[in-house]
């Protein structure tokens, strides 16, 4: 279908020229079965023209949390690499992490603003998820970048995200339009498709918790040389983890986590403390209960809503800021 | 080869059926290629007779570290699932974490109690490795589990491990011999390979480091909600990154672990507060340049050599005693 035709607007290879660049000059000695199957596995691919990526992941065994189901950390890694091998696979990758050919010229890099994400159920050890992604435009200088994760063998649809993105310089660390040529490379891509409808999505601004709003403060948290990434910054799913030390343990022991939201407000390095504040908005479980009428398991009202900070420790300046929703297991599961 | 054949001394079924639980029941409704080898992708498939276990892996994007390729914890996951998958691969699996049937029946668990690992050279984002394991006897009462990790296009041995594993009653948590029926399980499986050789393992003993003797001591660690895996336990993985908490930022930095052994001596839950402690067992770099005759690039001396103790921070109890060593990142790249 790709064969040297026009698709996404422009004239694309053979998609055959990935795996020729990924074995060139070497020599396959051993039969390991198809090597286009094997790429396709372990890289992902286009579907639908090539508007949309497609990946395939197995749940490992380290990717589980207590309850031996997928933690929110690992969606996350896994949207993520979704979406870097999206932008690899497109021929469009420059130097950087994610960044374009015309990005990496001008010294630009992707930086992520907000993330939101619904989870249906977690997959357990052993399950096998699909997921897909896409990109739109975001007003005049953002990119919208979704997921939709499917449960492979059943087709069910499991979570759904979106993610907004703007262009900053890495040396200025100043935002910047997105440049005409830039636009050139990744518009071909924008596929017109939300993952979550906009009605459902959380786009309310997140509060601004202090020590007098917090319910629960969790001071010296200490990032590890191994939460930082290929940046020397902290990755941004490590952040998630930090958040959840400021969480009731009964929370996390009895509750899903079903809807996250992180709006990004400043880059954290190594040598940072952090402190982690949590506030309950809302228990909803009263009302949930009296109010069946209007809840299906899609779309029902939380159990719980919290609202959380993390900080640095030191000048108390906002690193990110997060809405969590949480349903108890067992009423979830029975759903 | 193996369809309704004896191998490992036991009749098998066909490699199929291993796809026909998982896929039983489903109506597969689109063309996603070979499932075969989308299983043998995602979850690796017996070569070699049955008697060794392999697995393909890509480094993904959240696997590397700062200088943007696998760390050392993202090896050590690798090798634990393709152990796991090995474990489930042999229709062996019980309810546990890579327990047997037979030992789940009596309430049995493997622990491992010492892991030794040499790492030739760390992949980077997008490389492919392949991963062969295998056990055997070690001694009356224990199994040891080789690991190979090769660079899937050129073949080339990046990476050797070896492991020691006894058998312990999960809720006595006392120490077991092999039970007959448990060995009549895994003892078909026995290969009689070392992936090291054993002139070349780190078998000395790990001295134990003191307040006295360490150079280096970190306090203060706590271990995260998200540290936590399936049996509420710290992860033997995550262990590696509070050992690497207490080693000089200037050697994480300017240095690749090219050798770690880790000696196992208590189980660590979310409570416990850690410290970690680092001691130069040597540094060798003057050394090494006076006696070039006896080095190649395989076997050199290391520049600097670690001694480190992970112990908890109340009572002083050892959790995990490590030894490191380490080449330059510049002389180990000119090799």
């Amino acid at each position: 279908m790709i064969n040297g035709k026009k698709v996404n607007g422009i004239h694309v290879e053979e998609a055959g020229s990935l795996l020729g660049n990924m074995s060139s000059g070497i020599e396959l000695v051993k039969d390991r079965g198809s090597d286009a199957s094997l790429h396709s596995c372990l890289h992902g691919k286009f579907v639908e023209d090539r508007f949309v990526y497609r990946q395939t992941f197995v749940i490992r065994s380290y990717e589980i949390g207590p309850d031996k189901t997928a933690t929110m950390e690992t969606l996350m890694n896994l949207l993520q690499e979704t979406a870097l091998n999206h932008v690899t696979g497109s021929g469009l990758a420059g130097n950087g992490f994610g960044a374009t050919r015309e990005m990496s010229l001008r010294k630009l890099i992707w930086v992520v603003t907000r993330v939101h994400i619904q989870v249906e159920r977690y997959s357990r050890w052993g399950d096998v998820v699909e997921i897909d992604t896409w990109v739109d435009a975001a007003g005049k200088n953002g990119m919208r970048r979704d997921w939709i994760i499917r449960d492979y063998h059943t087709q069910e649809i499991i979570s759904r995200a979106t993610s907004t993105w703007v262009i900053m310089n890495r040396e200025t660390r100043r935002l910047s339009k997105i440049p005409e040529q830039v636009r050139q490379e990744v518009a071909p891509f924008y596929l017109n498709r939300a993952a979550i409808a906009t009605e459902k999505i959380d786009s309310e601004k997140i509060d601004k918790l202090t020590d007098g709003t917090a319910g629960r403060i969790r001071s010296g948290l200490a990032p590890r040389w191994s939460d930082m990434d290929a940046n020397q910054h902290v990755n941004n799913v490590k952040y998630i983890g930090w958040i959840l030390e400021s969480v009731p343990l009964k929370v996390l022991k009895e509750y899903d986590m079903t809807s996250m939201t992180l709006e990004f407000r400043r880059e954290c390095r190594q040598s940072n403390l952090l402190e982690s504040l949590t506030s309950t908005t809302a228990s909803l479980a009263h009302e949930h209960h009296c109010n069946n009428s209007n809840n299906n398991s899609i779309n029902r009202r939380p159990d719980l809503q919290y609202t959380h900070l993390l900080r640095m420790q030191a000048d108390k300046a906002e690193i990110v800021r997060a809405r969590t929703e949480w349903h108890g297991k067992q009423k979830h599961k029975s759903n």
